[in-house]
């Protein structure tokens, strides 16, 4: 099965696991006179036109932007020139997103931290990898669903795409603690992964950098559209009145600012801006050499607590009256809070379908597993 | 999507898992003159008579069985009187076994040390738990597919069946150090856990037990046809000539004398039997009181290195020569092992397509990790 799936190359067909398992509900196409914007849309071929409730319109002039609902836009989205995806590249970055066998241990995969049953995340608050060793600086595990969408990888924005933050966590000690040595040969002493690598990459060379550009371009399919991307795409029944009430909020209050784009974060932005943060204290990292703190993604934000760089509390009200402080400099009342918790439970999205993968038997020159 | 699989409740539906995505070859009907068992097929209601190979009947008749190809017998096998098997429990268990939540730090889940993406187990000498801990008897961790087979649980034997046995390792501290209270709390705090107690028990009263009952039946679905399977089925062509002389060596030595049933393993016996075993110092594990081991299943046992109990040797060659000295008191030729472990190579089979769960969001009432 695995082989036969292999054979369908083409980039559309690769889109396929983003639009399989979705559940969402039909869009409505419910013109409002009211609204000032139009969009075309060629699904199917047949064009429509949705009117757009001027909430929306509101949202998506202040730069709050929906997933493309069109397989070939959203493939262009979410694809880079300079790893290009193909079928047999990301159905090989599954299998060694979830490749324990890359780590030192053989315990640790991608998925470990990145744990997409359960947001993408961990739930906990400073990862823990290798022996069981916390993160040096506290730093919580970010969701890797929608990682695409941000402008650059780790909290301190070190790397610019996802292909280049595969590199770090394989090779870090507290997490999988492996080597580029360990990942090549156990990738190589395995047949099915040989041949992997030629299918997705065109010669069955098999290389660190070319292992992490797999992992990359299956992270790249995890986006998971939502009510909002409904709501912004026209279907003015997608948000709730509490919910359309904490977006008004989220706008006014200028939550949107850094909280924008597809991610509704993402970008690189001081942190704190304007008030103290009060669990500075936990852990010591200060961002960038500028201060600078990449700005989590809100999309899925009510399954991936715990909250912050260093995961230092699991409320997510909390959370938000700590934004409202620290970047805003304005205390939020209850309510508002409420209605933008409201707001941010539309942002929980369709996963994709993963089917879970049945990885290669181990041979006689597969490095073995060092738990030390 | 979850919800409207939830609507199929039917025991024959809750099969399907086991045939999807399986690509075994079509079976093939070949007459052979010379073989005196005939085996009536009622699959399609079309009855069909089978002709078996010599080396099948003969296989047969020493006590190796095929797991059924027909889907209600195949229920029949593997359901428990005492936890009927529905689809909605067997989709709450699978969840539950992928569930990093009931274990004490949020990290570890069933599917930690039986890895349904490496055979079902770790590939790691020693199970190795929270806080790094590794099994205190030097203990492996046996493959979960296939395991429904068995007549008894763990090494030792001590739990009667896969929803007992799930009991063990949530609590154990070695492994994911929970406690019943956790478990409860943790799924009693997600209201789609508690709608799919509902659904899987017909009350939506959560208790220890009944989580254990749903992870056993998930793990009653995990069962892994083979080639070997269309060879005692009638296809003469399931083994290569190599692992047909193995098949007959396996016979002629004895290995089956244990090593039977639809598991080939599974039963209880002495272990060292008749000679020492050379890696009796790794771990202190003895058998349960009267000495006897639980045989390990030969299925997948490419997949499943390292090899005995306490993992002691990673070559399956080794193993074979080492059962030899041990259990049956020989020394097998080169030749010999090298075609014994041909044959069991034809005992890989198709896992069950698995669709990685997608798990409930944590909410304020559900107990936070703890990673001491």
């Amino acid at each position: 099965m695995m082989k036969k799936s292999l054979l369908s190359f083409s980039l559309i067909a690769s889109i396929s696991i983003l639009s399989t398992g979705c559940d969402q509900k039909p869009k409505e196409n419910k013109p409002q006179d009211n609204s000032p914007i139009t969009v075309n849309l060629t699904d199917n071929k047949e064009p429509k036109t949705k009117v757009l409730d001027p909430l929306a319109t509101k949202a998506i002039e202040i730069g709050l932007k929906s997933i493309p609902e069109d397989l070939n836009e959203l493939n262009k989205l979410i694809d880079n020139k300079n790893n290009p995806l193909n079928q047999a590249k990301i159905e090989l970055g599954k299998m060694l997103y979830f490749e324990p066998r890359l780590s030192k241990s053989n315990l640790i995969s991608c998925n470990s931290c990145h744990n997409l049953a359960t947001g993408g995340d961990d739930d906990i608050s400073s990862a823990t990898g290798h022996k069981w060793t916390a993160n040096p600086h506290h730093l919580n595990s970010p969701t890797v669903y929608n990682a695409v969408f941000a402008s650059r990888q780790f909290w301190d924005g070190r790397d610019p795409d996802l292909e280049k933050q595969a590199q770090g966590p394989i090779l870090a000690g507290p997490e999988m603690a492996s080597t580029k040595e360990k990942v090549i040969d156990t990738i190589k002493s395995m047949p099915e992964y040989v041949s992997r690598f030629k299918e997705a990459f065109g010669n069955d060379e098999v290389t660190y950098e070319k292992a992490t550009m797999a992992i990359g371009a299956f992270e790249r399919t995890l986006v998971t559209p939502s009510r909002f991307d409904n709501f912004l795409n026209g279907d003015a029944t997608g948000l709730s009145a509490e919910e359309r009430k904490g977006l008004q909020t989220f706008i006014d209050k200028g939550c949107s600012t850094c909280h924008n784009g597809y991610a509704l974060g993402g970008s690189m932005q001081p942190f704190p801006a304007v008030g103290k943060y009060k669990y500075a204290n936990v852990g010591d990292f200060k961002g960038d050499a500028n201060g600078l703190v990449k700005v989590p993604t809100l999309r899925n934000i009510m399954e991936t607590a715990p909250y912050f760089h260093n995961g230092a509390t699991w409320d997510l009200n909390e959370a938000v009256k700590i934004m409202g402080q620290t970047q805003l400099g304005i205390e939020l009342t209850d309510s508002e809070v409420a209605s933008i918790v409201a707001f941010l439970g539309s942002l929980t999205g369709e996963k994709p379908l993963i089917k879970y993968p049945v990885l290669p038997a181990s041979t006689s020159t597969t490095p073995k597993p060092n738990l030390n």
